[in-house]
């Protein structure tokens, strides 16, 4: 488990690319089938059995003291975004395998056996739907989205059947919940807080739940010459006073985050009033609560900016997806295994999504969070350290190590 | 000097454009040859004599009591923007016009020359450059603009040529100081502050000057679920200060209105925290030092906000335009005519450009504004009453009547 390894691993897999230029490796493609032979050749010679399952995701299974029992799931994403990093989703993959090899070259075997799982479609890039590989193995796979189709028209279905898969058979990659003791998953932060705090690692206690609006504002258009302020319905002005209220709203408020990614004037000329803007909100928190109550106090507040300044604002719901809370008891062992490593424990949510928000359906989850430099992610900037690499890997050991399955109550 | 007879000049001059569906017509346009010989029609019936000038400008002259000597000019322009209103120009040259024809119908030559010009081009809708027109007559139309190509790629010299004018001889469009007393033009307000104050006309007193700034912020991009609150530098957050900043500065300041018409994230996305941003300003004051004195001080709290958010904020200025102020003189002159017409004199700036911007070069300015519904302009909904028509041209009437040139100090 040298740093080094890892890295040379995780540069092994970057070059599997659909792009000389960039990183970019879809769901479906000939490079996920190199990159899923690649971590399949890893996870054999860690002493894994290895099987691609209906989905596309690469499966090894690393057997317990005795055979039959229920495992341990680790792993993370293999696809990529466009332009991506290295790190995001495959460091998972590539430490989980690293784990396995310890045992295997101790020739220990656990009370538990041990899948590391490869999965084939986390960020969505090629068809839009995000989380694929890890829905079918939690079997809420939606099977409407088999027709989907990719920016050159082909379908979800006929790229499964191109890769050598059928698109009717995707239930057999559900597994149930009974086979699985636990998901954990090892991933880079993708944020600053764990580098300004100077920890290497940290415990995750949720990732965040999201809802997204799109809201349009209608005020007057009017001449930017003659119309005096006073009788003026700007939307423009309007739609800035909304954002920083979306922005002091979460800055008042702990564990909340948003953000107005986009905004912009509809038929905006500099010599105009602005009839007409439009803008976005992603609200986040670990909390559900704490994001409602942030929605419906922004959206009382946008009525009364709308009354105040004769203008509709109209907010549409885009978007909303419930927090994924971490398991207290894997909270607790992942923390035993942070301090056993000599890292204090820190706890924070994820602000990004991940392969636990599909899993959470079949197993309690839990999730260790590495430290990234500058909290950049999805960019080929995307940058950690051997070091990192390797203690987070020697984390992950001591996590399975230790492991002890839940108590049934 | 019926407003139906006025209004149905209007409307007959509006079915004089280049589209069926809507009234546009451009500078040495077809449509601008037979509105100009519509106009020179009228003229010649109210006893002017009429040429077309070297810029296409249709100029009518009423000789004075006796030969040669300096005129009052009356007028505004024949062209309009696209999908226009049909009073926004026409108005003054038609009520000029009908002021004229009023005098020769009763026999009557005034002690000075009077000059109806219809300027061939003052929105600049064709070639992007305004006040072609009267900057010809000033002497101030630069040959430069000759290159300049309209949307089919024909230049203006180009244009001239198929008009049968000859681009090398626009100098001949221009008059000297002396041949004129003043210029005096009626046109529709274009915004509501008449309406609101229930007074159909009004004396203007200084076309604003206008600043407009391109500003751009520049902060840093983020994922919208992982990077705190406190530790971003939000483009757009940032902008939403700037823009209420512009809003709240000229609401607290009498005579100053400041606008954002277009606002723009940069490669925007609903779940980025905004890292580009752009928007517009345009600021507009009767007096210069209001002006500048606002610019100076948005620009300073610019500097602020960008230094506490720790982004950049880079306002380039695009446009400066001198205010252009009605003659004293001319200002008491037309108030007395308002109040000999009954309608209490009051006095506003012009928060859109006039062909007077042009012609204060050679000649003091003098503006009288006619009321027009919602203050609504630049749009086929803008519209005026028969009475106000005719109310207008009867203020004109007396002005002229009653016009006494300035004394030589």
């Amino acid at each position: 488990m040298e740093g080094r390894d890892l890295l040379d691993r995780l540069d092994t897999l970057a070059r599997v690319s659909e792009r000389p230029d960039m990183l970019v490796r879809r769901f479906l493609t000939e490079e996920h089938r190199r990159a899923s032979d690649l971590v399949g050749g890893w996870m054999r010679q860690a002493g894994m059995d290895v099987r691609i399952d209906a989905i596309g995701n690469v499966v090894g299974r690393y057997e317990a003291d005795r055979p039959g029992v229920p495992c341990l799931m680790l792993g993370s994403h293999l696809d990529t975004v466009v332009d991506a990093g290295r790190y995001d989703g495959m460091l998972g993959v590539v430490t989980a395998i690293a784990c396995v090899g310890e045992l295997a070259a101790g020739g220990r075997r656990m009370p538990f056996a041990i899948e590391v799982v490869g999965f084939a479609d986390e960020e969505g890039t090629r068809f839009g739907a995000t989380l694929l590989g890890s829905r079918a193995v939690a079997g809420t796979f939606d099977p409407a989205a088999l027709a989907r189709t990719d920016a050159d028209g082909i379908s979800m279905a006929e790229a499964l059947g191109r890769f050598g898969l059928d698109p009717a058979a995707i239930g057999a990659a559900a597994r149930r919940p009974d086979e699985l003791l636990a998901y954990v998953e090892l991933h880079i932060e993708q944020g600053p807080v764990l580098e300004r705090l100077g920890l290497p690692a940290g415990c995750v206690t949720a990732i965040s739940g999201a809802t997204r609006f799109r809201v349009e504002v209608e005020g007057e258009a009017g001449h930017a010459g003659t119309v005096p302020m006073a009788g003026r319905r700007d939307a423009v002005a309007a739609a800035a006073e909304c954002i920083l209220a979306v922005e002091s709203h979460c800055r008042e408020r702990a564990g909340l985050v948003g953000t107005v990614g986009i905004v912009e004037t509809i038929a905006g000329a500099a010599n105009v009033v602005p009839g007409a803007a439009h803008f976005s909100i992603d609200l986040r928190a670990a909390a559900d609560d704490d994001r409602t109550a942030a929605c419906e106090r922004l959206l009382a507040q946008f009525a009364r900016i709308a009354a105040r300044r004769r203008v509709a604002i109209r907010p549409e719901k885009t978007h909303e997806g419930s927090s994924a809370p971490m398991a207290p008891w894997l909270m607790a062992q992942i923390e035993a295994a942070l301090m056993a490593a000599g890292v204090s424990p820190h706890r924070l949510p994820s602000g990004a999504g991940h392969d636990g928000m599909a899993m959470i359906a079949i197993a309690d989850i839990g999730m260790i969070f590495t430290r990234c430099a500058g909290g950049v992610s999805h960019n080929p900037a995307e940058s950690i350290t051997a070091a990192d690499a390797a203690l987070g890997a020697r984390i992950l050991l001591g996590f399975i190590e230790n492991f002890q399955p839940r108590q049934s109550s």
